[in-house]
């Protein structure tokens, strides 16, 4: 692909994560030709304002997608499974945020900053990485080059946004119900998500871990491409609207410092370090709620284990974790590859 | 000392901590010959409802603890070291919530179900150990005895309460003016909790650890006596009003079976074991909110590692992680110590 403009869709895009893959196109600056919006196949034509106009947003059939040359997915694993190489094979890239495909050895996953070579293999269908797992790689890879990562223990402090608009309103709702001493009711999550905290995220396999689990360890093993990393994961929902929060204890191959992690970070793309301890300064969610980067604090060492450290890793899950991870996607195939 | 009743005092008895202790110590029944409550050396006499009357709340003096045999204190550290030893030298049994004497020598930090024999060598002060490592260790220590741990690794998501009365306060006034859109104030937490996580509780020390972090490791080996035991914890505050939760990866000198785990945890004291993932049963701080136990959940095999586990632990911070388990050790002390 060169540098012109090019006809991009975007399906699913009145949802949490379509909505904001159609702002980071216009926020990026993607030389678009044209931008076509599709919903679920079911659904009734709807008008969304964008850069001052109002847009359509059709409902999803295939026949509409053959002008189409790039192609974003974000309306979940059913779709994706059903349509997804339908669309590729009428010629479109198409870069899908559900976890069809993820691990397909025919599919590139990809995280732009981390294993941008991998696009070079691609058949017409990228996927888009699991939320958690891309702002852990986009923290850890620079370090794994140099020290070797052996294993990492990860808990996850998960927001709402990540499970949909339906569970953002979930958490508003319940909130405000219990701070009136009302009852709450639980539709999208299995409890409630209000002043909680729910260890269970996607389903659970035979074994008792959760899919969420299973694709921190999966998926960093294919981005990293290196299956002897072991990911010890625990995902938990909590009552925060946007940004997630990992706490990372990762152990490499060889010796390794705070200071010396630190200062590979800092040049590292897509990282911002915000570790001054002495001030109070780590991120949180709310500070990065809204912004691009994955913002690692509280880089220490730990006693007893000098290949260890800890760090404190948060981005915001939509933005890094979904749409502007695809649109990279976008951006580097148009830049470096045919 | 025999189960003759006892006059027993609670220093900081309007607290959330204090209050709790002297509800407790009505609840388990205690065998009170009469309960004194005070309040800061500089408070006006209050009047507190209990048991269907109305208690005086007296400020404290040092003198007014001559009658009494057992005192608690929950009035905060520097309260602790400037009077704790004083009022033991005035003949009473000091039961401190504080962390000031916890590392001391001659102080036993005693969990009555994990080690209950550290509660004949006290010298008139006994300390209460930190909410987060009480419900650790009372899950980890049956595990720890048949398998023998050799690290853990933590994180924690810990409710305001263990912040204090203004903590809840502020999750509470903060949640409402951000559903209102309104402007938020921070003035307990160094960040926005509502709707936020923020990886800092307690100081910082030069090395970048909380003394939150610090006291994990540090209360874990001195209850369960064993120095050689890693624990790398991260602690993180959650925008949860009570009940600390904690993704827990422990490992052990032995092979160790999720079920096997499970088995030895039915039967250990204090424990409840909540797993049954397949119809969505695990802890949440809101179940164990108000309750005694320490709920285990998610028990899980680690692939690659036939000597570490996985779990979830929840329990009430100011119940068993803290009022709670004073009284039990108060009631220990009448039960078998002279």
């Amino acid at each position: 692909m060169t540098r012109r403009k090019r006809v991009v869709s975007v399906v699913g895009a009145t949802g949490l994560v379509g909505s904001e893959i159609v702002r980071q196109l216009l926020r990026q600056h993607f030389p678009l030709a044209s931008l076509l919006l599709f919903a679920s196949p079911n659904s009734q034509i709807q008008k969304v304002p964008l850069a001052g106009k109002w847009v359509e947003v059709k409902p999803f059939k295939l026949d509409l997608l053959r002008r189409s040359e790039i192609c974003f997915l974000a309306a979940g694993g059913a779709f994706s499974r059903r349509y997804a190489r339908r669309i590729a094979s009428l010629g479109n890239v198409v870069i899908d945020n559900s976890s069809a495909f993820r691990m397909h050895h025919d599919v590139p996953l990809v995280v732009p900053e981390v294993n941008p070579q991998d696009l070079s293999w691609h058949r017409g269908l990228i996927a888009n990485p699991n939320c958690s797992t891309i702002q852990m790689v986009v923290a850890l890879a620079p370090l794994h080059r140099k020290w070797h990562l052996r294993r990492i223990v990860v808990a996850t402090y998960q927001a709402v946004s990540g499970a949909g608009t339906r569970a953002v309103a979930e958490l508003t709702i319940q909130t405000s119900a219990i701070l009136e001493g009302n009852e709450v009711r639980s539709r999208v999550f299995p409890h409630q998500i209000g002043f909680n905290v729910i260890p269970h995220i996607d389903d659970f396999d035979s074994s008792g871990w959760t899919r969420e689990e299973s694709k921190m360890l999966n998926e960093t093993r294919k981005i990293l491409d290196d299956n002897e990393i072991e990911v010890i994961a625990t995902t938990a929902r909590v009552p925060v609207f946007r940004g997630h929060s990992e706490a990372i204890y990762a152990e490499f191959e060889k010796e390794i410092t705070p200071d010396e992690a630190r200062c590979e970070l800092r040049s590292a793309p897509g990282v911002i370090v915000m570790d001054d301890f002495r001030r109070n300064v780590y991120p949180t969610p709310v500070l990065c709620s809204g912004k691009e980067g994955t913002y690692v604090g509280r880089i220490r060492a730990v006693p007893g284990s000098k290949c260890g450290i800890c760090m404190w890793v948060v981005s915001d899950n939509i933005l890094k974790g979904a749409a502007l991870n695809a649109v990279q996607i976008a951006q580097h195939l148009i830049r470096s590859h045919a």
